[in-house]
């Protein structure tokens, strides 16, 4: 083995140990209290070691996220109609967000920061919900319950846009009646008829 | 004037100048660049007598937008439409983020941290938001416009919660088209008809 590749792979012990450290300390103490302090004396290893590696503490934060991710895909409810559907969806989704690390990314998302992965990480579930939403709709278009005229992205940020307000910013509980209000004015509408 | 009056007008006049420094670093560095060391140093006061008088960060950051808080009211549009009212009231919503004492407070608010006095705030503000909503709504079930049966503060989080998404988390544009877009989508519904 050359002294290149020792090199390499004691690098990436180094790398590794360090990623599981901050993965714990964001599970013991949360998003805000990762410090890069406390997860280099948990790896042991020096302060200086971590930020050759990492430029800031949101970018060891993001990677340590990224390297034990939560499945990001949810099952795509099929009740039979478009409503329980949705309702499920939206259950799912806030479900996902008691997950320690899915937070952390959701939180990171806040952060006035620019990481390419966080970015990618972002638009790859961005995806995966647009997926299920359109798998949702689709079936009910077949079905003649919804118009296909539905502009899928805006269905997307409209149903989601007030759970994560919730979630995020007010701070309220998300039940089973509150994703059942949201979903029921989604379909109707606020029109007189 | 007793030695205690002359005290506490000293103790007046730190808390003032700390106050008027945090919110100047707030508008230099935003929320999450703020430290109590940067504002003693600009307030020419010990960190010491910062903790003294606030326990956290977060809390001085709180006092800081909250001593000099923009208006909170926005003025309730009355086009004659409620599909127009409403997306000039979103267009208004999405404006007022863009001061930094707003954006500071929306920031705080997405911080797990407990703060009587933003708690308060975000309250009063929830209230004012309120009140417009349900202005253009009855406005509009008086032309016979809106069903009566619109549940305001389901609707009031329907609406806001999209372009705060956009605003915290996805970072994307928000426009007339994406606002009329969501407003048309809340008014019709997206029920086969």
């Amino acid at each position: 083995m050359s002294s290149t590749t020792g090199g390499h792979r004691r690098g990436k012990a180094v790398r590794d140990n360090v990623l599981t450290a901050a993965l714990n300390e964001l599970l013991n103490v949360g998003v805000d209290g990762v410090t890069v302090a406390s997860v280099a004396e948990a790896a042991g290893v020096h302060v200086t070691s971590i930020y050759r590696r990492w430029r800031t503490r949101e970018q060891l934060i993001t990677d340590a996220v990224l390297s034990h991710l939560d499945p990001l895909s949810i099952d795509v409810p099929d009740t039979g109609s478009v409503r329980d559907d949705l309702i499920a969806l939206l259950a799912s989704l806030d479900e996902s967000m008691s997950s320690p690390q899915n937070w952390a990314l959701l939180r990171l998302a806040t952060m006035p920061i620019e990481i390419d992965r966080l970015e990618e990480a972002r638009r790859r579930i961005t995806d995966e919900r647009m997926t299920e939403v359109a798998t949702i709709l689709e079936r009910g278009v077949a079905r003649g319950e919804i118009s296909p005229h539905v502009d899928h992205r805006l269905a997307l940020e409209a149903m989601y846009g007030p759970v994560y307000a919730r979630r995020l910013l007010t701070h309220e509980e998300v039940d089973e009646a509150y994703l059942a209000g949201l979903v029921d004015l989604f379909l109707d509408g606020i029109r007189a008829r």
